[in-house]
């Protein structure tokens, strides 16, 4: 049996379920490349009392993983919500074309943790991702869903792809959405949402040129606010 | 100290960080009016093994647990993910002016186990919820929610208010977007989604009308899919 069991946003963010479950699992995977963990692994490992194998890319979308799960109890752990990745839904797709039993352990992620901003989750619209520039190519395809969102009136939520640095990103962000013609006034940055090193700031761009940032961290484009939503926001001023 | 828990979707949804401090509250209060339990409240009693006291609407919206947090550490534990409500956020801000320390821990929720149904939370847009219809008050609000995302070629969640039966619920949709010009195809239904019992359907609006859906469930009305995406759903026609 195959289990994809989400670790939430912090060590002890696994559910009572998932870690029971885990704990009698024959092996166990990290899925290790999509995410940066605000923990080191090895305090996880600790935490489990187990081995824990890491899963690189071609590991976990080669689906042999689910090979495996045909013989023996096999855990997949994911940083936050399991399932946000789309390389996971489709383990869950193979596992079932193989007839072998997969079994999904939900978790908090940033999906859910935003809302620590007091912006209403009713009111996000798509979820944008901001992948890594490279040389001669700078996909800016995250700027059409902010579009979208705007369109509709709704928050944005920007994730940041991994190996992304935080002034890096601001100064991706800066170059997309001048070249699609978005204005941006002040909007949030979130880090380590879910730990207890927790920080959400409300700035501009221009102001978050002189932050320093801890990984993971995302941004929010807000919408249209409620007078509530306005108010909770400018707490993040100070 | 105030605590505001997520409970995740079934009994043992809550987070080993959650169970902890649970365990060691003085007082544990139970949000229990804005959401459908799928498990009864003496089995959530005896797994978290303290007392627990509902709290109702007058309880939660009158912010008396703030005051009561500055005494002792209180929990409020709120099924699936605990900020989703606003009254939920309005705790954290009513806790903030009073300065009361305030954490919440993070859980799983719906908004995480619709991934199940194999389409991207990526492409997910506003949320709609379905309120109960009353004679001479039929709100249709949720209608321009489902407009706004298909504009966007979004997916849109639908949450039924508690209160409503699935037979309504259906009759609703049906009546409302009739009457908004949105034309509906196949859609989901989610039932019990994060517990042994979950259960996803595809059909249409007239094939649902012969079924019963136990609580909680949810709708889903596809937006633009990938090829992927409609392929996981035809596995739900069966």
């Amino acid at each position: 049996m195959l289990y994809i069991i989400g670790l939430g946003l912090n060590l002890k963010g696994i559910s009572v379920e998932g870690f029971e479950i885990v704990k009698r699992c024959k092996k166990i995977y990290l899925e290790g490349y999509t995410v940066n963990f605000p923990y080191a692994g090895n305090v996880l490992r600790e935490f489990i009392g187990k081995k824990i194998e890491l899963a690189d890319r071609e590991k976990v979308e080669g689906l042999e993983i689910v090979d495996e799960a045909k013989k023996k109890d096999v855990a997949l752990l994911v940083y936050g919500a399991p399932l946000i990745a789309t390389t996971h839904i489709a383990l869950l797709d193979e596992a079932k074309k193989s007839r072998v039993k997969c079994k999904v352990i939900h978790a908090g992620s940033v999906l859910d943790a935003i809302a620590e901003t007091g912006l209403q989750l009713y009111k996000f619209g798509k979820i944008a991702s901001m992948p890594v520039w490279k040389k001669n190519f700078e996909p800016t395809s995250f700027t059409d869903v902010i579009k979208d969102n705007q369109k509709i009136r709704a928050h944005s939520l920007i994730l940041v792809d991994i190996g992304l640095p935080f002034e890096k990103a601001i100064e991706q962000l800066e170059k997309a959405l001048q070249d699609s013609g978005i204005k941006l006034g002040q909007f949030l940055v979130c880090s380590m949402l879910g730990t207890k090193n927790k920080k959400i700031y409300l700035r501009t761009l221009k102001e978050f040129k002189e932050y320093k940032i801890r990984k993971p961290f995302c941004f929010i484009i807000p919408g249209k606010m409620h007078f509530v939503e306005e108010g909770f926001l400018r707490g993040f001023r100070d």
